[in-house]
């Protein structure tokens, strides 16, 4: 009874920050369209809440190793480590309906900042979660302090509280 | 050095069968574009060679249990099993280009099928497979006789050898 | 520069419950090693942040699932929803020595129970994190509460703390 | 009604090449037993085709990359490419049951060679396949030949027919 074509699913991931163009916008959200697996369904028929985790790596790789790249912000293709990872799963992921991402910057520290997520089905939130990421200096192998044009660039997407939908 | 930004990846899943449209029209293919993940790479820097068989049960799906279903044939949706698997890894698949795939049939029997796959990025043919696919009927679990209609539809699609790019 | 041998890792899982035998046993805990896969490894030559959860998802299969229908508790391989999950990541997880994982319960509710997690690699946490689970009725598929027998089963491993090592 | 238990599936993985050690012995054989996860399954309730895929490359990674290593030949675990990949799968492979993996050496060229695989449940053959593997000159990322200790090494294990069990 779900009328998402496997067209739909796979539409181009919208990427724009739609907070961004209005005047005394709040902070933006980086939000793209992730098309799902068959596979990514485990034996009770929905999306495996591993695989949610994956979700949210591969979210976060299209906004940070891609469109802030192309924002001129580079050094966030580093290897990152994630610290920490919390995911509320609040209703079961289907593999036939699009699956729409919003993520945004919950906080900013010196060396690490967290990234929030909230995933949408058919409107309604399906999962929430954060990881808090850490980059590392490519050569040492170590955490590092974050640039300023990282700093400047995450602090557009930030939003201490979930905003509103 | 590519240009393919992550927008373009994740462009709509070309669906349609372009041969079909021409007047003196060979066998249809199924076309898709599927978007690849970060984690679908491994230590090597590739897209796994396991998740290559992933990515061509993906492209399956959307054509039986999608397409298919779209023109009137549900029943591909029934389980199937794989009963072999070829596939010829001919350049790497790299995970910032877009992967386009081509199916067809390469044969049809009355009990299986041979899904033929052919698999490209920037123009060149990346790997090429096929699977021998056996539908179930679901109540028993055992092999069944491929359907009328599911025999006309394949048939739209068949080419015993690949055809020409 | 690692000993550890195939053979070792593939060593068979501890599934003892190490405080039981002792007199005055504060709460047990589920153990088991997890032999690991070159594939759980992603790109940046760790185990993958996603597949960690998939492990910790392995090590509670292997004690709900497994051993507590071993003593008597069947009950548990009834579909379990996982309503929220937390990970904090200590030390990059190496596919080339031994995943020895500890679980334990840190609360018990009327209609879900948290799981606790820590994975040790030559003796040093890796990582550590909980799980809370949510019982299905099989025929319904709502939450259900937990049965008598349950509760006591998993009471034998309560401990609200971590436990220390 | 399975009376396999999380222990014995977890039992040391046999490494041993039992042909090895006989007077009269033919090829020999790399044995080993893979731990299968619950994520291994899909929907359909059987260990997924494409993860069959990862199982038989994690066999060859115990084989090449760590016996070869420990028996002096360490070359092995350069990059390798798998060019060709071929299955046959002969019965579902399921969660619970034990399974073992047989591998030898079909095929020993200058620049490749191929190995088959065969793997058991309950003493029957659930599926067999072949790949054909390239080892990479580390340095240049191109073929380069197999080295005197390399085809040394594998022609202890050829066996250009499926061995008898």
């Amino acid at each position: 009874m779900d009328s998402t074509s496997a067209q739909d699913q796979a539409r181009p991931a919208g990427t724009a920050a739609p907070g961004a163009a209005a005047p005394e916008a709040a902070a933006g959200m980086f939000t793209c369209v992730l098309p799902l697996r068959w596979s990514d369904q485990d034996l009770n028929g929905h999306v495996n809440n591993a695989r949610i985790v994956t979700l949210m790596e591969e979210a976060r790789v299209l906004w940070l190793n891609r469109q802030a790249a192309s924002a001129g912000v580079g050094s966030f293709s580093d290897p990152k480590v994630v610290a920490s990872l919390n995911v509320e799963y609040r209703r079961p992921v289907e593999y036939d309906r699009q699956l729409e991402m919003e993520l945004w910057i919950s906080r900013i520290g010196s060396r690490s900042f967290t990234i929030a997520y909230r995933a949408l089905q058919s409107g309604e939130a399906c999962f929430t979660g954060s990881t808090v990421l850490v980059p590392l200096d490519p050569a040492a192998g170590t955490s590092r302090t974050l640039q300023p044009a990282e700093t400047d660039y995450l602090s557009r997407y930030l939003s201490p509280t979930e905003p509103p939908r």
